[in-house]
């Protein structure tokens, strides 16, 4: 088999493609982490996340991935024992709340069948039942990656609400910040979970948390054993612009750069990007007559789409396939998912014309696979580009 | 309108998509053009690239560009007053011979209709009427990039041979090297012209010539005024490793990083996915019900396809909107088919999909811009594609 | 003031001056963590870290910092309430105890006056006395970079077998390794803590572990609660060439072209390099009549020289002279050194031309901020490197 | 040998230490010339070199070389046969000379012992005695850099007033643009010669000419044939924003960010820079008891000090020691100089402390190569930085 030639298509959800803009920044010389031109450099990356969370609240950001933020979220305001309440809505659903009993908390679990999301009224109906207040935490990932389902985060909060209970709302915006609308503050969330190598469009090595005062109340009692994560001194640390170990340097300067994209961009313009192309996808997928594994049209995500292969067809023999003849990389079924599925990543730094090469690679893949499906797919997905460019 | 996103399609026929590979190459520090170092990195790079144009001749390499070495090759073997035969295949031919009146020299014109090749018939019956032997050169350009038409070097070789003329064949072959099969020495050629941004993947910067002994023999006795481009103090250098002036050390580290690229894919492959992703293209414009310029299929393009517009529609604003709409740079219509004409580059380092997403913008733009087309060509493309992948 | 010119030297004790090399192989476009371009990357790059570490034990590395890798180090092996032998020998060997503290470990304290190494006798006669070896582990830290001390890891290896104690011996190297000589297997090492941006001459953001068999038999019955740091999954993956949770991939690019460097140049000349270095800055001091921290020679340090002002001079406004006046960046006195003593790194990416230009930059520096020393400090260290070059 | 360490000190007068911001710049993917962005960047790039030159005439760029931008500046302006006043003050200028025979003209020489500057009192001689303005062109190169001599434009252009002389006056600005003062209209000049690989701090591989109304006048009735240096298509197609042939795309992306890195230093802050360090040189120079090969202190030259070695040593055999003990490339001696002289470069981006670590690397060089000199030379340099730092 040759070289693979021209450009790869990263068309997993996450880690994205990352502009050359952010690559070249990244590649500036590392500085002194303890000099004032870190401080600015700091105190910049600092404000630009906390726009882009949306929240005036505090902003602590880890080398790392996102998740260390799972860990630094949940070990900052909890103690051993505690209960918190989380859906199993897939894969990294499912890995978070491992990642909560590993760490001696209580898991609540709400069943959810994979390819829906978080069900607000069981989490009501959960909440209302526990009069003493035990839960301490509600813990929903917004846009599950496994599945291509983005949870309704407004529902969750007008549940917690509605049952008046004091929990903590943590949300995971892992593979949903800067791709779907989401606003920390508006959403009334307390943790924000987010990393670098999705709508950021940054290669991977640093996760982070936005803090409410609510959750920053919590740390203050919070007597998990913690070191690494722990916010307090990473907030005092920030105060002066300096850190409480060494920071990720290089990532920030890419952190910068993708600040000033977004923005040069606009952020309503974002997000309508993202939903065009999840929308020309889906539509292709229709067209094919594959199944996706979101089945609630209000959950569609915006970031990817997650697609079943027809029964007796091996989703990573596709991918495979699709990877050797087309230089594309799409993304692999996870957990009870593995080999049904493939997942299409259509976030980040992202265009028209790129979408259109990576469903074409799709279709010709599946042709080569021999999976059944309806030709035509890719265009069905020009058409409504072009309509709707 | 908002910033564009993702990554830009740079589809005219050259400059190409310059790989990342090489964009890092020559990120490099510059070196002492007198050091050891040089003389390593210009002896490979030499080497290399008469691999490349397939010459155990000397190649001479100046900071310039493709106009430069057409110079270079008439300026170091002809006297003013030479007579050169010429065939005007385009617009690029056109400017050749154009420069060749300018720099002195008499060019005998051979008028091609435009999207035909060199006339190797009318070529041998000029050269048979000369019987003096008043002309010192013919002249002909492999590849014209303003019709996306490739002559038949093989026929005009023999065409000189049969009429037993001694002019030197010189060969432009700045849009089909390392794209469409050539090699000097098999081809007879005496002067091959070529530069950085085409087939060879490079950012514009430097021309080449490769130079025959017979061409090295007429430049001794040449007495046409030169200075920068003169051969002789060049490969003199050369033979020590170094330059007669300021090599483009930047760009060497991307030649030998180009040439290593092509060498790993393998020429004939290098070859084979040209023709393979120019047929796709072609398959796409009849389907579209579009004329390509090239009229003769002996004579299509590997490297690039032009087409034109149905009289009434204007090439330039149907690139306009497909600059702004989708991100990607079509080449224009040239000297008399300006406005016409569009031209779709696939050249360089380039892949199925990335071809997939240039026609699919070529097909929405066509319906955008009310330019009146049958739908489907994609889907014709991807078809060839699958079948032949 | 005008704009700094020319490169900046950054002589803090880390990170260091990351070579062009690695910061262009950190610009390679990041690449999908589960396809089997990875598997390849992390399998080189987990081989060659195991060879710079000196081990043919587990190799785990954390998207992180170094103190990362403390925590992972102890909250593996470890147990809450298990005591952990540690030497106060400066500021970094008192944040890894602080933090055995805070994640629920007992610290049994050896106060070592800051300026020397620990102290293999205290350490053994500790060892002595806990017969019911309730010491888990013994904790010291190779390279002290607040001081320039370097401990004798052998005599300490001595000291805990001549007293028959069971207990792990656990390693930072954050900024030894790779410029002191290191080997963990032959030092009998069970745990070494490293990171990215010292000797690796890489930015900073990832941290790792060196494992022997012994420490991963400590981790298989610890009850630590522990998730983002759990050695056994990582090791678990590894076998796949996988991660457990998204890898810092660009810094693995990185990575693998510095152990790429470092193996090109050869460790023993690596090392023999910093060591010619450092005691050309150390006589360059010796020379000013400045008073050097580390106050015995066998333990000196060869990645950096930490420096006392004379009393009542300012030792950040000196720094603040020199970053504005010379464009250097010099290490700051840190926890009770701090505003006292001023530190060169001369780690990494360094050479001869690199160290003169520092150290007179450091001359210049006192001359200006008006700190009394002996003029010829530079030409001192001239002399020793013309004369050992 | 082990590999060489650490950042290579490339100290010959050019190409010079390219800033990694250019670097950076220069690796953006290349960009469709014709289109609406090159416009922008074409015409920002124009003026900025305008105002670097010191013109409100036209600016005109090259892929290419100084070498070549000489030739353009002949070629457009001249006829064959015509005679022109050129100084043979070193090396280039001696190059000058002979391309100026080799495209026909008739170069009239005044001899000047290498080490001075033109002479005009000999300019205005011989322009005096030219009654019939026979000579049609001045031709000076303002620095020397194979003498580091500075010649005296002010007094040339005097030279030329005063003999009421209409010759062009044309200046080959190659190693002082961006360096030492130079401003084309306050001068008079009419042909500004330049090049990208000295003051402009970008690797080589363009040149460019300034050019005065009377010089675009000359260019009308020149009959020299030419056509890849010729002006007025060049000019008119600036006039678009484009270009007449392939524009060398990614060094104009250099460029611009060249322009905005010296006028955020501010040109007299760049030229003070440059004084600085050359006085500092000298200084040292004096010290090691070596001569200067500039004999006249009004023209010392501020981008580079060409330095003698004592009768019976070897300046090759010196700097090759340099180059494979420090890891830093001296300027050879050329022509008449060569293997007697050595060039240290201290021009484009650089700092006190680059320039510390050169002299650094000299001083260590002799004493290694045996060379007779008196030791502390860099003692004295680093007393006149620190002083007037």
């Amino acid at each position: 088999m040759p070289r693979p030639t021209g450009r790869h298509f990263l068309q997993i959800p996450g880690p994205t493609n990352v502009p050359e803009r952010i690559l070249r920044a990244m590649a500036q010389s590392t500085i002194d982490h303890r000099g004032p031109e870190f401080v600015e450099l700091w105190n910049d990356v600092r404000a630009g996340l906390a726009r882009i969370i949306g929240t005036k609240g505090g902003v602590v950001l880890y080398p790392g991935s996102g998740t260390g933020a799972w860990e630094a979220a949940l070990s900052n305001t909890l103690n051993p024992g505690d209960r918190v309440l989380m859906c199993d809505t897939g894969h990294f659903a499912a890995k978070w709340l491992e990642m909560a009993s590993q760490i001696g908390l209580q898991p609540e679990v709400i069943e959810v069948e994979w390819g829906n999301g978080a069900d607000p009224e069981a989490i009501e109906a959960k909440l209302k039942e526990d009069e003493n207040h035990k839960i301490k935490a509600v813990c929903i990932v917004h846009n599950e990656t496994s599945t291509g389902v983005a949870s309704r985060l407004k529902e969750v909060r007008d549940a917690i609400d509605t049952s008046r209970h004091p929990a903590l709302y943590m949300v995971d915006t892992i593979s949903s910040l800067a791709s779907i609308p989401y606003h920390q503050d508006d959403l009334g969330v307390d943790v924000t979970v987010g990393c670098s190598q999705k709508g950021l469009m940054l290669p991977p090595g640093f996760g982070f948390n936005g803090i409410s005062d609510k959750a920053l109340d919590a740390a203050k009692s919070a007597r998990k054993a913690r070191s690494y994560w722990e916010w307090t001194a990473m907030i005092q640390a920030a105060k002066s612009g300096s850190f409480s170990y060494t920071p990720p340097t290089n990532l920030l300067y890419g952190l910068r750069e993708a600040v000033s994209m977004l923005e040069e961009e606009g952020m309503d313009n974002v997000f309508a990007r993202h939903d065009r192309h999840a929308e020309a996808t889906r539509r292709c997928v229709r067209h094919w007559d594959l199944e996706l594994v979101c089945r609630n049209p209000e959950e569609y995500s915006s970031s990817l789409t997650a697609v079943w292969l027809p029964q007796g067809h091996d989703a990573d023999e596709f991918r495979k396939v699709v990877l050797e003849r087309f230089n594309m990389s799409l993304g692999n079924g996870l957990g009870q998912l593995a080999g049904r599925v493939f997942r299409i990543g259509h976030l980040g730094d992202f265009n028209d014309l790129m979408l259109a090469g990576t469903l074409s690679g799709v279709e010709m893949g599946l042709a080569i696979a021999g999976v059944p499906f309806n030709k035509g797919g890719v265009q069905v997905a020009l058409d409504y580009l072009a309509g709707n460019a």
